[in-house]
């Protein structure tokens, strides 16, 4: 393929939707957008790279889909409505059938979340995505790492685990001499692949959290990890119920109890959102999930002592594994 | 190595300077931020690959310099005031040797105009930089691509061709056995070393261009394909007068002029700015070059005829190769 970069701009160009304050996207120096007045900017930026963050054989969609969800969800986990992307695309040589079916995932997130690409570039480079969200918050709505209050539930959306459970699957059929996401026999599960390949960023519940919810932060770390983040960003500890994490019928079924709950505490890639809440407004939260039909569960309590300890009924609860680490 | 992204990211907070705009910067899941009333804002994200848009052995401080130069000169080409960046920067391993060096280059840039770095991710992955930045600009005050008109004045400031020369000169060096930016014995040139590893965005004369030039581009791919876009963006041509183009004494000195006129026309990654005008407003462009002490040269003029057509006092001029296309 001898693709030039402009060619494939020239693609992406033609798929993409606008919004009315864009008032200027792909094709200058730069875009030109309209804050809406009175609301705050709230922008997030990360990356994927090939056998860091997917695996060698994930389809173009899945990873289109992902990057753009990785990023909604950090949105998400500030309460904030998203509006407009930028994209860096870096790849071996110029691939159009790649970039199509790349922008068959991407696109199709971005128009469920109203979201414009406004600009961005393709480079020339290992296989690498670079994704800038940006959305509107009012200000003091934001849910912040640093607002948990001693004494506040800890809840946390739909399910954990099922990504890290994909990934163990996939990692168990790579192993068995398989190639990418064709796992081992009695071991493939869909419904899990989708967590890890295609993840929903809860960005319906957290806008309806917004004035209800404190503190919050998206599980990619590790829920553990995560909770150590707001914990420590907000000079208070937490304590755990393992035995309340919520797991899928999928992860139920395939893995053993004490598998699931390392997945659950541990696995990270999940994206839900875990938040706090003073237990004066469960009934308000339970009013959100209900109206964007994204379950929550109440897993925990905030504490004075520093720290995040974790228990089942069985007692005190240490985890299998640290949280995913990048370079560890 | 192995030093956790936590600990990467930590060494970065220590050292980014704030704005009193910054609502909230690095260390949660986004930014908060917030835009001037009455201003746009303008975005733009560019990336750098090793071995692509830097050489192997490039210092640390030179690849950090450039990430942030490379995107400062997009908003320079709208005419916007810088802001706010955000960074994601993959690494094999985690060095903070190597994080250090980085920020000593970008960091001085970013002091240089004032930008606050508020967010991104570091992770594993290839040598890759990728930057977002931010800045604004007055409603309907923005430089943009598709303003020239015909009978436009075509101006561009500072030298072309140094940087493309001194890849030139590294790989010839390379070429010769040496590695990285040794040159070959007679090549080195520290002078047109700096351009090609510390452009110099030209946000000044962007901003001091508001209201007088129309349409503008920052040379990145090299000069006849910026006036390219600038001209199919305005459904316009253009006419470039070869010998007007400004050289550097470095270069002068180096090569010869029918190598020099190739450099200049088509070598890119000069990162100036190449504008469009009307003739009657010469004294207010040049009090803009004053004013910014940023030269700026005639050039050409915008035509009805599309495309770009070059040439010297001896006829017409053809580029003897094609300007920095990506996965060519």
């Amino acid at each position: 393929m001898s693709t030039a970069e402009f060619d494939l701009i020239a693609r992406i160009r033609a798929r993409v939707a606008s919004r009315d304050d864009v008032v200027l996207g792909i094709g200058d120096d730069a875009a030109l957008l309209q804050v809406p007045a009175g609301q705050q900017l709230v922008v997030s930026m990360d990356t994927l790279n090939l056998g860091v963050h997917f695996p060698e054989d994930t389809a173009p969609a899945d990873i289109g889909w992902k990057a753009l969800a990785v990023n909604l969800s950090d949105l998400a986990a500030m309460g904030a409505a998203p509006a407009w992307c930028t994209l860096s695309l870096s790849m071996p040589q110029a691939d159009a059938a790649f970039v199509d079916g790349f922008l068959d995932g991407f696109l199709a997130l971005a128009q469920q979340h109203a979201v414009a690409l406004v600009g961005g570039d393709t480079t020339r480079g290992p296989l690498s995505v670079c994704v800038t969200v940006h959305g509107f918050v009012e200000p003091g709505m934001a849910l912040r790492r640093d607002a948990a209050r001693v004494g506040d539930d800890l809840w946390v959306s739909g399910t954990l685990g099922d990504a890290a459970a994909a990934l163990v699957q996939w990692k168990a059929g790579a192993k068995g001499g398989q190639s990418g996401l064709s796992f081992a026999k009695g071991h493939s599960d869909p419904l899990l692949l989708a967590r890890l390949n295609r993840p929903t960023p809860r960005v319906a519940l957290g806008r309806a959290l917004r004035g209800i919810a404190l503190a919050c932060v998206d599980v990619s770390d590790g829920l553990l990890a995560d909770i150590g983040h707001v914990c420590e960003t907000s000079g208070v500890g937490a304590q755990v119920d393992i035995d309340a994490l919520p797991a899928s019928e999928a992860l139920r079924t395939v893995f053993d109890r004490q598998t699931r709950h390392g997945l659950q505490a541990t696995g990270g890639d999940d994206y839900e959102l875990c938040f706090t809440a003073s237990p004066d407004v469960r009934d308000a939260i339970e009013a959100a999930s209900r109206d964007t039909t994204t379950a929550v569960t109440r897993i925990g309590v905030i504490v004075a002592t520093p720290g995040v300890t974790a228990r089942t009924a069985e007692g005190a609860w240490s985890a299998p594994a640290a949280g995913w680490v990048h370079f560890s």
